[in-house]
């Protein structure tokens, strides 16, 4: 019995995913929902009495496959964070539950409780910190901009993904990458 | 008398960009933008008898300030780019109407009469082309690399502006635009 209660939440939070990534927080229905899960109303009602609710499991969802993506980095953190940005661009092309829980950080309809675009930012941050720390690159400033750079690189190709998949395409996001200077001291 | 309905059609595209820049194109209700702009749901009616044309409108009017950002390129197609970067980002910092047409480029629930995104897309890869013709930097194919990463940078800072208005300041974007090598052949 437990089993199946769990088969149906799970259920309920991926065709919720899929609402909230195609319409939006405000203009998805439940009733849609509960549909694609193959549930009543009444079940969705049970395991999620609030539409509040069903997007809060969606991004605790969401931020469990975002702990792969961002693992703690071993020898060089700058390898770890290249990794990082094909890992977010294929998590956010593949995995609708990510993509909503991205998409639903950046709502402003109501209270994110992980904000997925924030976890992303820091995480990069650390990253380029550690990969700069003691290169002649962090003497400029040139750390924070390019936590900038690599946060606003992978958001504005994740948002312009939704009108043309090329822009999270591999080869998009390393050619990309590619021109930012190297991390770890090989920049003057 | 001309006049009078010139002012009023253009407050109630301004009223229009607002509403659009804040609430989006589906949920923007018609009775703010009239009593926004001072006229009556008769007025606006009278103006645009749809709200696709109230869009259309907006978007008309975001692309003749757009022509202003991408003004042909002198001398020096890099230094117009650069300068085109600052001015797409203090453009959508400072002027809704220009904000709400880049937002409606993006919206599924219509179809966009000028789709400011691509546009702007269009420019820089013209203009990435101009700077690098003949450098050595054309070789790899980094020039479309470059565009992409310029297109998705300016969409990804506009993006995060609307939850931390750091992202568009000036010092971010330019920190973000010195990140990428320079164009014009100084990249071997």
């Amino acid at each position: 019995m437990r089993d199946k209660a769990a088969r149906t939440r799970s259920r309920l939070i991926r065709s919720a995913a899929t609402e909230f990534a195609e319409h939006g927080y405000v203009r998805a229905k439940l009733s849609t929902i509960a549909a694609d899960a193959g549930v009543s109303r009444g079940a969705l009602h049970f395991h999620f009495p609030k539409k509040e609710a069903l997007a809060d499991a969606v991004e605790a969802s969401a931020a469990e496959r975002f702990t792969d993506v961002t693992g703690d980095w071993d020898e060089s953190a700058a390898q770890s964070l290249s990794q990082a940005v094909q890992a977010f661009a294929d998590l956010y092309r593949r995995d609708v539950t990510f993509r909503a829980g991205v998409l639903l950080s950046c709502e402003k309809d109501r209270k994110s409780t992980v904000n997925l675009v924030q976890r992303w930012e820091e995480y990069v941050t650390s990253a380029v910190a550690a990969a700069e720390r003691g290169s002649p690159f962090s003497r400029s400033g040139a750390a924070r901009h390019a936590s900038s750079a690599i946060v606003a690189m992978t958001v504005g190709l994740a948002f312009l993904w939704h009108d043309n998949e090329q822009w999270l395409a591999e080869s998009t996001v390393s050619g990309v990458w590619n021109l930012l200077p190297p991390l770890g001291g090989r920049v003057g």
